[in-house]
């Protein structure tokens, strides 16, 4: 996978940021993953701006794995910024929340998610869910290459 | 999964369908599976039409493994009139080909597929390929439910 970002995990609950990186990390899924906390961080990560507009970002992750509820800038609308964009308008998102709540589902997809998960609540079953869409999203899925998605054009801002 | 349809798999070359239904059943993944060799037998199952007007469509499936050079109405075809009908506007659909090229790919990814495969040319992979999407789209993706879909409304042609 070299040096692009292969993860970007949006999410703001310290815990549950700890589970994925770790079920990531027990899987040797851990390449080069972004953790921001926030979907005002994220849209920075994906656009060059704010904190990473310094160029920081170096290439389009294989996958975004978002949250929903979060504050300054929900899952929602970091997906629909992301699917408006012609850069990012292909990038696989997977929607990885709590809410079982159909509203949500119903939105995300309307919106282009690629996914819909709800986190397990039990370690081992958040573990294996974890492992399971990283091998599928990193190593299965192919996404359009960057270069089609104008890659260049978001690291400076 | 009780009686749902849970994969509906539209694949017309026989060798490649045989190996997807075989990595099925050696991975316990084979529940209710329906095959269908071209795209407009697709449509029929999905809308009730045709050989299926019959009211043989019991429920919408989990998951279209969708293979896209077919005969009659190909897989492009199928993917656009699947988003475009809001019985099935949120079906999880995985195109599943041999296509490598970048056209297909962003076709599919413009017309709503969730998510794109190649399939891997040697058998090990292939089966390992086919267990992981079926993990993956049958036990940890979450779909809008049937209700939502207006599931009803398929049965009769």
């Amino acid at each position: 996978m070299s040096e692009q970002t292969a993860i970007l995990l949006v999410e703001d609950n310290p815990y549950d940021a700890e589970l994925t990186i770790r079920a990531l990390k027990a899987h040797r899924l851990l390449n080069n993953i972004v953790h921001v906390t926030d979907g005002q961080e994220a849209l920075d990560y994906l656009f060059g701006t704010g904190l990473w507009k310094d160029g920081n970002t170096r290439s389009r992750p294989k996958v975004v794995l978002l949250d929903l509820k979060m504050p300054r800038v929900d899952g929602v609308e970091v997906l629909r910024r992301i699917r408006s964009d012609p850069h990012t308008k292909f990038l696989p998102v997977v929607v990885l929340t709590s809410s079982r709540e159909e509203r949500d589902l119903i939105e995300s997809y309307k919106l282009g998610a690629n996914s819909y998960i709800v986190k397990p609540v039990d370690f081992d079953q958040f573990s294996e869910a974890v492992r399971s869409l990283g091998l599928y999203w990193l190593l299965l899925n192919e996404a359009p290459s960057a270069e089609l998605n104008h890659d260049n054009g978001i690291k400076s801002p």
